[in-house]
């Protein structure tokens, strides 16, 4: 075994893994809190971000009937998945490039603000020529690859918090995206796993002041996930405004019980105008208004 | 062993204790929503209460200048410990039944109904002589024995949610004393407990607009025990009240650097008004108004 | 409010509720590995402990004939609960004071220590002249008040985590007992409360070899309450065993599917000396022996 | 609105994302326990696999050093990290081709199978030349598109659970790998997250036996990650043979305290052989022997 070694030292510079290590860039000491433009739109400080529309793009019609309700009643992005990650092998994986299409289309028609998810860094250029935002789902936020490319894209990201993920642990992934120089990062709260059964998701709402004492990030919301069901998430959305969220995401599809998915925790578009007027209440009282537009 | 048997069957009317069982008394479907009376104030309903005052009865001095505070603020009952459950043995446990008396004197100056904690069924009689409300920790919230006495002490109940307990064990605690003919229980949400550190608990927000649907009882929260620091409770009563609680009990203090014991996460008597003014403003959100006086 | 104060400090020596404060008296820095004799049968150290019996008395022929089959099996204390605390306050709560006779006569016959759990402080004396070892279930794992009777009572105590106790408030309520000058005190691990579905509970047998370098207390496991199901019972304890563990706690019944309670749970008495054989084998890794009689 | 959709039902086949639903290929019903073959050595079945050596490759000495001394103490399969997930960006994250070029020497020089991690899909190609397992960890346990690569590749995967993941998420995670035809995967069980902070993670033995009644694929646990302490390795392994693991990955380094990454938890390999021999016991007990060569 004497003899075995010539190679210099692999690693003179690594650094040990200590999981509260300091996120650099994202930490919120070492600047002021993040105002950006995204599509047009300015997010974060006193603007309050309402990203609206389907779980999935599922068809021409669905796409544009709900990108037309979104722009009508006021929100400031539309969401909509092209591709999508599901626990079984076996479940409906997203339109995939036919969903970019129609996510292109319903960007020119309405001036909306794409939102929507990569989960294959082989499709980054494929995404990035349609979103405004990349989506990081909560089962990737972890997924270095995808977060360094993402980083390189340039494209602004979503990143959504794993269902066990720390505060820690968020900053830290988002760190890879910040450290390729894209600095637009929304981070997403979605709720965690708990014991608790009655409810698919535990939301915690404490998550959204603490994040906005660690790092100058804008912190969003995700209800309709965490929640599963349509009645929850009006309450947890108005929740989440008044606890200072800097916007929401949420599913709304022009007919919930024939959705390829998530049917049951989608709003209906005909609920979302009065349902955005209470959420713009609670937000006032946290100090934010709707929307925001880029000088 | 053929001889031994004379003993009648021991449980003839056993029933198997499963957990999702009918809490028949709790339940919401049996009923509407419970309004009711506690000191002449009204709970439930569109009634929001403001449940406030020091974590621990200190001194005259200290109690009765919150009382005042809490009471000049607009604050709708007074809460304050006479006896304290601490983790250690060897922590401060509370000024016993100098404490009640305290509370006697405070309640008899400012008429705010006294909301404080039994532990010992042995002083169930001692606290019922001065208590409008009896508070159950979240680390009793299943000790039958306790639940049992105070279910039939008739005075009406504050039951905290475990650190780890679900909606249909809660409920099922609730039965305990409704069971008793004691119809006045409120619920109470502090927190559980999950893998963030970040936080000493995590709020359970969800579960306000859930429980709403699972029985017929007022709901509140407790966000100074489930934050632990001054600076998340205000974001978190908001988000609480915004949700459709019932209700707040919050720990308030002339002199919180000083205090006994939870100092950092009391809020300050001078700082309460302003708080209060906010809070009313996310609870008529929801549709409630802080306050109400019984006929 | 100038003239109010007149009283004196109330708690001068008052110390703050730190959570990881030291438990002075449970410490393993403090003293070497607790071994000590229960009712003539040895407990820590190299002595494994097997206490085995039926979830709950039910009748006199049940109870006689599972002690005789535990004591030819070889066990070393039986178990049987007089008091049993149930979820919902509609199922059977136990035969109480007929239990404790029960326990009494089985105890007469077989020579076998009894365990059996107290849950109202008003019934310590009448546990007390029956019980060789007093257990305090999980969900009153700090009632401080029933800590501290028995504490005073002088009789062991086997003090079962609770269902999301950290190791240190396992500790610290032990030392509840400790301070009364009580030094016989059993730890039991019976599965925390986690995210997965698929069982009752998660056992943590990580806290098994932490708690022996936090304490010089006995640590055992309960398998049945963690599994909730017989099939779980055997590969759980060989690992209980093999961790290295001072004692196993597991329910037996002569006629599991005809049970008062727990019936899914319980081993079967015939079933019972081949497992007790293999738990002996994966005991005797860890350096253990089943059994010892005080000299 | 009315003319916009001429497009087909995008997703006739789409069948929807239920948690609970079945894995088609994984589950146990279908057939009999797999007991399958890796580059010349036996697992699953009363084999006990035995995968150690070092956290990550580090240089050529420290490599080949380790897998010699796992060869000679009995050691059936070696491990090593070429590619290493780390918490922040600026830790070290492995040598690369580099460290796949060692091991591609150790394997020659010992004739040990290679299990080393993917964590890129771009580098499957690159990695399934000298992997004789590939490792995918457990932030990655649900990156679909990974999952599906490693399953064309056709080498043998090692498939951890998520840190928060339900026992049907690992197997629905598995079934992306079958399907596409691909036999040969193992479980791991790696420790799950909950509230308590004595240790980084909690061991979740219940998941063994559990799993083998689900699915027919073996199932191992890695003690190294879950402890992340030395000294807790040892009994956490114990109880894994004891439960009735079908193998064990573990950490050994010729000097960890000089360790790239994760010192703190590797054993050494001076240590092993008796390590080795205790788990052998433990194994025996659960009707398991190490190792078995292919005919």
């Amino acid at each position: 075994m004497t003899t075995v070694m010539q190679q210099p030292d692999p690693a003179p510079a690594a650094e040990p893994d200590v999981p509260g290590r300091p996120y650099r860039l994202a930490s919120g000491e070492r600047r002021e809190r993040s105002t950006f433009e995204i599509g047009g739109r300015l997010v974060g400080g006193d603007h309050f971000a309402m990203i609206a529309g389907p779980c999935t793009v599922e068809s021409r019609e669905q796409l544009l009937s709900s990108a037309d309700a979104m722009l009508a009643a006021g929100a400031t992005m539309f969401r909509g998945g092209a591709y999508k990650p599901r626990t079984s092998p076996y479940a409906f994986h997203g339109l995939g490039e036919d969903g970019l299409r129609l996510l292109a289309e319903a960007k020119e028609r309405t001036g909306l603000p794409i939102v929507t998810e990569l989960m294959d860094v082989r499709d980054v250029e494929a995404v990035a020529e349609v979103a405004d935002v990349i989506q990081i789902g909560a089962r990737n936020m972890q997924n270095y690859t995808l977060l360094t490319e993402i980083g390189r894209s340039g494209v602004p990201a979503l990143l959504k918090r794993g269902l066990s993920a720390t505060l820690d642990e968020l900053l830290n992934a988002s760190e890879y995206i910040l450290k390729e120089g894209n600095e637009k990062v929304l981070l997403c709260e979605r709720g965690i796993r708990t014991f608790e059964t009655a409810y698919r998701f535990t939301l915690d709402l404490t998550a959204i002041p603490v994040l906005k004492e660690l790092t100058h990030l804008p912190v969003i919301v995700d209800p309709s996930h965490a929640a599963g069901r349509r009645a929850l998430v009006e309450p947890l959305s108005l929740a989440a405004a008044a606890v200072g969220a800097d916007g929401i995401i949420v599913e709304v599809h022009p007919d919930p019980d024939n959705a390829v998915c998530d049917g049951p925790q989608q709003l209906r578009n005909d609920d979302f105008p009065d349902y955005l007027r209470k959420v713009e209440q609670a937000a006032r009282i946290a100090g934010k208004l709707v929307g925001g537009v880029a000088a």
